[in-house]
Formats: structure tokens, sequence, C-alpha cells
């Protein structure tokens, strides 16, 4: 129940209607009797810095989930964002700091790693391909860097987006090895598809399936499904897999441990979430 | 539940956590099927203006509810206030206007005269004695002004504020007939108590009770108790009376037909209400 002592979680894009974070945040704080809500604010480009401002001046702010317009004018808006966050070049957790400075980070790639360690594979040392150089691609080439792999080819339609981002990991990791240009799997131990090639009906598969090799552990971001055309082909081929809605559930314990609120499981979170999956 | 179509209500306080409307008016929304929630925003003075202005750039704001230290200054935040408002010198709801103009209003004397009127009591052409003209007081006297009260009796241990409240109200009601000085309430068919007096154990009543004829009607904003020391001996006097929680439950279907949620009914408002009383 909302009182005077509730403290909240803006949770800020434009347009809201396809949020989901209120209906996995807000079953949780209630089941662990955490009085606190995420309330979604539907915000315009324009209004945002200053709503941003404004927001954090409040006493009963406990932070900010940031969505899309807006993840990547974010990094600009802060006084610290973490290195995942300038790797990822957008930023979708903000919290007041102890001195009162506004710091940002970015999970959603860690959501993605937390996943592939849950199901046993170890992203240390290995050769990823990920292909989409958009926000989620960027965030997840971002935390497996930060998580140890050693290779990283990344494609993207937008080559542009795929060099930008091989030169951000390179400041922040100069031993690795990341190529951009190439989208071929063979070789490589773990295979993502950022790209929203999935979400419609009849979307070409966004690589050549047939050269993956089965040892390969394969991700997918897209959520319409569980199992994608993407994941049906790798699991035909005997390629482990992670479902999209596994990333989304395994970064959601991050984004509560930043803002402070203890951590917990996906296993609970999908439990008390008022989803469809 | 919340989700991505919520509306909400911004009610914004320093401190929030003596707040009471998100107790009612949740409730009532979830039991109306209404997605709307209203959200306790604890602003500190110096960053209320804008966040004000923030917050109603957002697409998915209904209004605002406002309460100390804010509602004062609020009648000089927007761009058109109703005339109960003015007079009472402060605003403690806020809507976007068509145009995008703020639109303030002032309901808590509403609320009273909607409770005198619900027992029979009808203000019109009546002689009232109102001890206290702070917020509340103010925005009775300027309530029973609209609903036709002639004379009008207003006192405060700060004279100046009987006085600044008895200009604005000839201001607006040039017939009326305003006196200030004197708590007498000889001779009054209505009496309110808007001071503070009965919030703590051994206040003095704020009026002589021996001179309070059996014949008047007693109203009282205190709501530590239901009845309290005051209304107890306007009791024995025989007086009808009308007690402080009465004034919060009529007040609110009124600023909720002010924020376009339609209309309800104290009762209700109390069968669904989380709160004491």
């Amino acid at each position: 129940m909302i009182t005077g002592n509730t403290e909240f979680i803006a949770h800020i894009g434009f347009p809201t209607h396809a949020f989901k974070a209120p209906m996995i945040y807000n079953p949780w704080f209630e089941a662990q009797g955490i009085n606190a809500i995420v309330v979604p604010m539907s915000c315009q480009v324009q209004d945002y810095p200053a709503l941003l401002r404004s927001l954090f001046k409040l006493t009963n702010i406990r932070g900010a989930l940031i969505t899309m317009p807006h993840k990547v004018s974010t990094v600009g808006l802060l006084d610290e964002v973490s290195p995942t966050a300038a790797i990822a070049g957008s930023c979708n957790a903000v919290r007041p700091g102890p001195d009162g400075r506004l710091q940002g980070d970015m999970f959603d790639g860690e959501g993605f790693v937390r996943g592939l360690k849950r199901k046993g594979f170890e992203p240390r040392g290995r050769r990823a391909l990920v292909v989409g150089a958009g926000g989620v691609g960027c965030a997840i080439a971002a935390s497996l860097a930060a998580a140890g792999v050693l290779e990283m080819d990344l494609f993207d339609v937008n080559d542009d987006a795929a060099r930008g981002l091989a030169q951000r990991l390179l400041q922040h990791y100069p031993t690795m090895t990341v190529r951009t240009g190439r989208k071929d799997p063979a070789g490589f131990e773990l295979v993502v598809n950022a790209t929203p090639l999935g979400m419609n009906e009849g979307d070409p598969l966004p690589i050549d399936m047939g050269r993956v090799d089965p040892s390969c552990f394969v991700g997918e971001v897209v959520m319409k499904a569980e199992m994608t055309a993407f994941l049906k082909a790798a699991q035909a081929r005997g390629c482990r897999i992670q479902v999209g809605s596994d990333m989304l559930f395994e970064m959601i314990p991050a984004y509560l441990e930043f803002f402070g609120f203890g951590s917990t499981t996906p296993e609970i979170l999908r439990s008390v979430a008022r989803l469809n999956y």
C-alpha cells in the first residue's frame, strides 16, 4: 500500500505503454514488504533534462529507470557513469550518490552475462560474436568484456555503430581483439542475436545458422516469443541457448542491488511478476 | 496494478509521512478499476517551482495534490486560480488545462460546506464565526462565502491574518458583512474551529462554549480524535456538529471531479479507505 513513507523509482520513457518493469518490481516490493514503487513517467525528449534534475531533488526518490528515447542522452546528464555505461553509450539506471552526485549504470548486458553463468557458460577468455550494435548489443558487448571475453566480432547493418562500439571497448579493454564488419559465426564459442530480427513474422535469421558450431552457446534478446526461429535453429544444431526473457529477469536483481534494495533471484521475480512469461 | 498505462497524481509536500490521500484515493481507484495512482513526492521549498513545471510536462500526469509547505506559493506559480483559491491564499489542487495552462483550485472548504449541506444545514444567508485564519480557516471562509454566507466574524491570534482574509473576501463578495478581532459565538448560526486547538492534550477550547446557542451548528477541523473536547462541549449544549474527518471525506469527491475522475460519495470513500477513521 502506498503511504506517506513510500519511496519511488521513476520509470521514465516515451511512450510508456509497453513498460514491463512496474509489473515485476512492484509485485516483488509488495512480496518483500518493501515500501517502494516503480512509477511510469511519460516524458518527451525536450522535457527530460529538467525533469531528471527536478526528480532527484526529491527526498523520497530511490532512483530512476530510464528507457527510450532517453537512454543515450542520460550519459551526458550525470555526474558519474560506470565503464559499462560509457562503453554501451547509454545509461538506464540512475541513483543519487552519497554526496548528491547522480550516478548512472547499465545492467542490461549484466543480465545477459548472469544468465550465461547460471547456465554454466563462463565467458572469461572466450570468443564471442555479437550481431547488432544498437542499445542492447552495445550493453551486452560491454558486459561481456567486463566478464573477460577476449575476442569479439561485432556486426551491425550500420557499420559505423559497430566500429564506434569497438573503439569504446578497446579504450577500456586494450588487450581485447575486436573486429567489425563480419557476422560469420564459425569458430565462435558464444553467438548473440542483439538485433530486432525475430520481432516480426517472416524476419530472416540474423546469421547463417549452418555455420554455428554445435558446441557454441547461443543467446537471444528478442522476447516476442520464448523460442524464436533463431533459437529453434540453434537448438536444432545442438547448441545450448538462452531465451530473451532470461536476460530480463537476470538483470533485475542487478538493478535492485544498484538501488539498494538487496538481492533476489530470477526465479523469485518470475514467480511474482504479473507478465505473460 | 501499476502498468505502462498508469496515470498519476503527484502528492507534493515536505515532509510526507503524515499524508492521508494515498490511502483514500488509491484504494478507490483500485475499487473503481481506474488505472491511476497518487504518488507521494517529498519536495523541499527551494526545489518546488522547478519540480512543478517539470512534472506537468509529463503526458501521464492527471494533476497534483499540494500540501505544506507549498500551498501558498502554488498560487503564484499557476496560470489560473479559482476565486476560492485566491481568497484562501492557497492552492492545493493543480491540473493541466486544455491548452497546457496550469489551473489551480482549493476544495478543503468545499468539503466542509458539502458536509454541512449533507447534514441539512444550508449556509446561504447565514451568520458564521470562523476561528482560525490559517490555511484551513481561510479555505473554509472562502467556501462559506461562495455558498452564500452573508455575515462572517473572523478571528485569529494573528489579527493581521484575519484582516487579510477579510479584505480578500470583501474583494470578491462586496455585499458581505465581515468583521475581525472578536470570537464571541453568541448570535451565530454556524461556528467553526479552524485552529489547531484540540490537537494536543490539555489544549484550551478555542471559544467560550457557554455563549454558543443550542441551535447553532458547530464544525471542527481537528481530526486527532473523532470527538474533540470542542465538539463534546457543543454536543452537550445540544448543537448539531460536524467532525473533522467529515470535511476530509467530503472534499475528496470535489478533488476527484476536478481531476476528471468522475464523482463518488464520502460513504464509498470511507468504506474503501485504509485509515483508522
